[in-house]
């Protein structure tokens, strides 16, 4: 019988019960994208409950596991009677769902710390999943270089290279990608729009994929032809990717989010550019495109082998120009590994 | 100046402060898309607090509204001194985030029914960007049925049409989109994977994109080739198209969701069909492209001029094939109006 997620953190949380519904964390559990159910673990077994959209395919997909799929018949109470404990991820539990189980008499404790732990540090299949969506997100971006026009539109760039993570094997995005022409690449978020592509432009791209249910991450930013009005600019590019290759010369298992976000934050703040940085180093990657660990100035999250998360340092300077260099990255045997790996250096297409 | 909705919400709560996070209400209340803010009204207005990365594209875009942008400085609680009363959704409040706000010695009122009931009945504005990704919806669908061709896969015939809306100006999917060739049509929420086409398949495609930030939802089922098997396929087929136009045809304001839904499963019960209509007949469509109402059997939403939902009736046979056929629908001077149009009846391409 195959051993699931769901004995990991039954055995990690270490109450009578274990119930989750979000639907990030039922997919760790389970390893299926469904949009309702519970994972109910306790000594007896786990359970997957969930409705008749996914039942059949559920049945056939944990078939041979230590999870059994059974029809969802509320109400939430029925399951969990003779309980006098249980667990669920509390922070994601609403106030009056909360209520519900403590009028039930029940003793509620806190998963999310075992969830946390175990999603971090990522297996080998995971890691699989996640070089997958980095390849294709690679791969996509350097056939996306050729396909960039003058007179396109910012939509239409972000059309083509989803068109193309998709073709090369991707399920989706992992958000909505952010293509980004000229001043617009100093709105760290810039919302994708009509936008027309004009010779000299900054491009800004910040995108990623999905494989498996798992996430890439990835940021590039280059000229569309040299203006010769580009000086600041690569000045600035060749600062920010020293502080993007810095983090990844010096990361190792162990620091904090914090001492990984001070090998570029103290390196730009040499050049005054640190006050541009206006946002964190990194955050982790796996089912959520945003995770644990964080990698910021005030983070005590403490780094190690097997964790997945962006290097992602960027200045904005409003209403003139921004550059973003992001890789997803793994920490393996304390060294930091690239896991997406187009080329970083000042590109004029 | 510009009132946004922000005022309306705070007109209905009612408190003396209305604090709202959450992603989508945050869009109903600024019309912007963001990862992260809050937006807090009282008697002397409406401010969004928000970070660095939005900060200089909200200020743009809110100048000239009743909603001044501000950089949030946390922690939370600084946001709330001088209140007695705070109203928030309390059915999206963690569990730990309302015990924060009890121990600032608020009272915490709930704002959802205001929302819920705002949000529910579409504005103008609300309408035309609903119609516009029905209508990208339609016309993309229309292109992607010349595309399909033998041995495509599930995941390319969805990246097409995914590209099609793009390009058609689409920011991106209302929801990963559903291609289910052959027996994969019998699961209703079917995950796109890498099933090859084959001469006399079900295809069934549960689509829809975004535009403005708001969602169009359609699914069409139709057959590659005739194989000369189909002869249940058109049977059902037919009924399903007939509960689908039942509901066209007689729901009007003022009923239920429940009483919306009968009209579906009760003519597909005379078939003895309704064994295998598993799910509810249809959803609200706007920011989110599930919300209020519902059309379920038990639901006692009241449906009103206005409002946007899916006609969605389907029937599924396990291991063989299903068929659904959904349209978003909005309610008009009592009547239902189609806004996605594509052809429904028996297709065979």
């Amino acid at each position: 019988m195959k051993i699931t997620n769901a004995l990991k953190i039954f055995s990690a949380v270490g109450a009578q019960a274990v119930l989750t519904e979000q639907p990030d964390l039922r997919q760790y559990l389970t390893g299926l994208q469904t949009s309702f159910g519970y994972v109910l673990s306790d000594n007896c077994g786990n359970t997957f409950y969930t409705d008749t959209r996914y039942l059949e395919a559920a049945t056939a997909a944990l078939k041979g596991t230590d999870i059994q799929v059974k029809q969802f018949q509320g109400p939430l109470e029925n399951l969990l009677k003779g309980y006098k404990e249980v667990a669920v991820s509390l922070s994601r539990t609403s106030y009056p769902e909360y209520k519900r189980l403590e009028n039930l008499g029940l003793k509620i404790v806190d998963s999310e710390k075992a969830f946390i732990e175990a999603m971090s540090v990522k297996q080998q299949y995971e890691l699989d999943l996640i070089k997958k969506a980095c390849e294709i997100a690679d791969k996509a971006f350097t056939a996306l270089l050729d396909r960039i026009k003058e007179g396109m539109s910012e939509n239409e760039v972000a059309a083509e290279l989803e068109y193309l993570m998709r073709k090369l094997g991707a399920s989706g995005t992992s958000f909505d990608t952010i293509v980004a022409f000229g001043k617009n690449s100093s709105v760290p978020h810039h919302e994708t729009g009509n936008t027309q592509l004009t010779f000299g432009d900054v491009i800004l791209i910040d995108f990623g994929c999905k494989v498996g249910g798992y996430c890439s991450d990835c940021t590039r930013t280059v000229l569309f032809g040299n203006d010769n009005k580009h000086g600041e600019f690569i000045k600035v590019y060749d600062r920010v990717l020293k502080a993007h290759m810095l983090v990844k010369e010096n990361v190792t298992d162990g620091m904090t989010g914090k001492e990984g976000d001070a090998f570029a934050r103290g390196y730009l703040k040499k050049y005054g550019l640190d006050k541009y940085f206006t946002h964190s180093l990194g955050h982790g990657i796996g089912i959520n495109v945003h995770e644990h660990p964080y990698l910021s100035p005030k983070s005590e999250h403490v780094l190690k082998n097997g964790m997945v998360f962006s290097d992602e340092p960027g200045v904005y300077f409003e209403g003139d120009f921004g550059i973003r260099i992001e890789d997803t990255v793994t920490l393996k045997d304390g060294k930091v590994l690239s896991l997406t790996n187009t080329d970083k250096s000042l590109t004029i297409i």
